[in-house]
């Protein structure tokens, strides 16, 4: 690339980095509000996030058509080209995490007519600042083309992954404990289902990072905390037949 | 383009397209398998589904590499440009949908173990042959740019959130009447929302159709039908307290 061109398409490139961080800051703060929205039992809040979630795919299309403004016209090669195409990928994932967000923050409203199940908010709160925290280290990771810090996003997935199989099992108590508590708790699964799954998308942020910056990709079948699926004892303590 | 590189272009292009086929194919196949595994309890299927997923990730990420590299050599302008992207967000999707097809399977052995739940096998797998006769036109609007059979697919998706939610609300009936058919629920519902996902990613293959033909982005708010994030009515229809 001649030094003209080159400079235009590191003008471009910053560009396009710069949505990048604009839309990951709109996402931290939708993961934040939706389950914060569900503590404090704040319906506007809720709506805040359904609305910032136009805004977050807005984003991702502006930045899926400068990426390929930036392919077509400056045909960036090799390198270039990984960086182009990591940007792309990472603005599809945090416009997956931004739908996670705001369909938790449309159950909210629901949930909120229902029994209240002791705890259960809170502790999808801590899980959603986990996934936040990882999501902040993912892209500072990107900018900072950081690959230690990528791994250690990766690793911490795995807590996340724990949250939440102490919440299934949670669930499968009040439930057997007490119908009435069933409809609340199927709602509150799915939005610990959702989270986890925002975790997941952030782990392939970071292993984006990885992949630009060494051309490893992590082995994706790292170890997977999702134990629901494979453990059979994954079944409340002592199935109390009839209910409460 | 020149005439010699646009044939070198149209031949790599066309290596792809097989591949991304060859991928709908497998990725079909795991559709079917992974529901009829559970109907017939076949854990030997389930198995199989499990390592067809392998496959499918590989076949992605060749295409990811091949895409890339047909960009950076052929530098391919506007509407090829196009379809090369597409190509790359399809195969995304369908990764997407083989994973769901293989946590399916790996759910499927815990719950042969349980209580069985009449009737929700056979709905999970019309839900399944829908979904899955949705990605075969789906492909189909794909390679015959067909934007009015890639609507028809969108339209589709209705019929696929409408089981799901009929299977939601049977679920919430059965744990209700016996708290033994929770555990074996809260499974089944996961496999529900799952097949209802793979049809959103249907979905999502279908929209890439008509932009690339037409240019525009269909509404992504298009009437969900999932209902259960919104719908206060979705709760049993008598809540029977102490179980059966």
């Amino acid at each position: 690339m001649s030094q003209h061109i080159a400079s235009i398409y590191d003008r471009d490139l910053e560009g396009v980095q710069a949505r990048i961080m604009k839309m990951g800051g709109l996402v931290e703060q939708a993961i934040q509000d939706s389950s914060k929205a569900l503590e404090t039992r704040d319906e506007e809040l809720a709506e805040k996030v359904r609305q910032s979630d136009i805004a977050i795919d807005e984003l991702e299309e502006m930045i899926h058509e400068e990426t390929a403004r930036i392919i077509a016209l400056r045909a960036p090669t090799a390198g270039d080209l990984r960086v182009v195409l990591s940007i792309m990928k990472i603005s599809s994932n945090l416009e997956r995490i931004g739908d996670y967000a705001k369909n938790m923050a449309k159950r909210t409203s629901v949930l909120l007519q229902m029994t209240q199940i002791t705890g259960a908010h809170s502790a999808l709160r801590r899980m959603a600042r986990e996934v936040e925290s990882m999501l902040q280290d993912s892209l500072d990771a990107f900018i900072q083309r950081d690959p230690v810090l990528a791994q250690d996003v990766i690793n911490r997935d795995r807590d996340v992954d724990q949250m939440y199989n102490a919440l299934f099992r949670e669930f499968l108590t009040f439930m057997m404990e007490d119908p009435r508590n069933i409809t609340a708790c199927m709602h509150l699964h799915f939005m610990a289902k959702n989270t986890e799954r925002m975790g997941d998308h952030v782990t392939s942020i970071a292993e984006q990072v990885i992949y630009l910056v060494t051309g490893d990709t992590p082995d994706e079948e790292r170890l997977k905390g999702d134990k629901t699926s494979v453990d059979p004892s994954i079944a409340p303590p002592a199935p109390s037949h009839g209910g409460k």
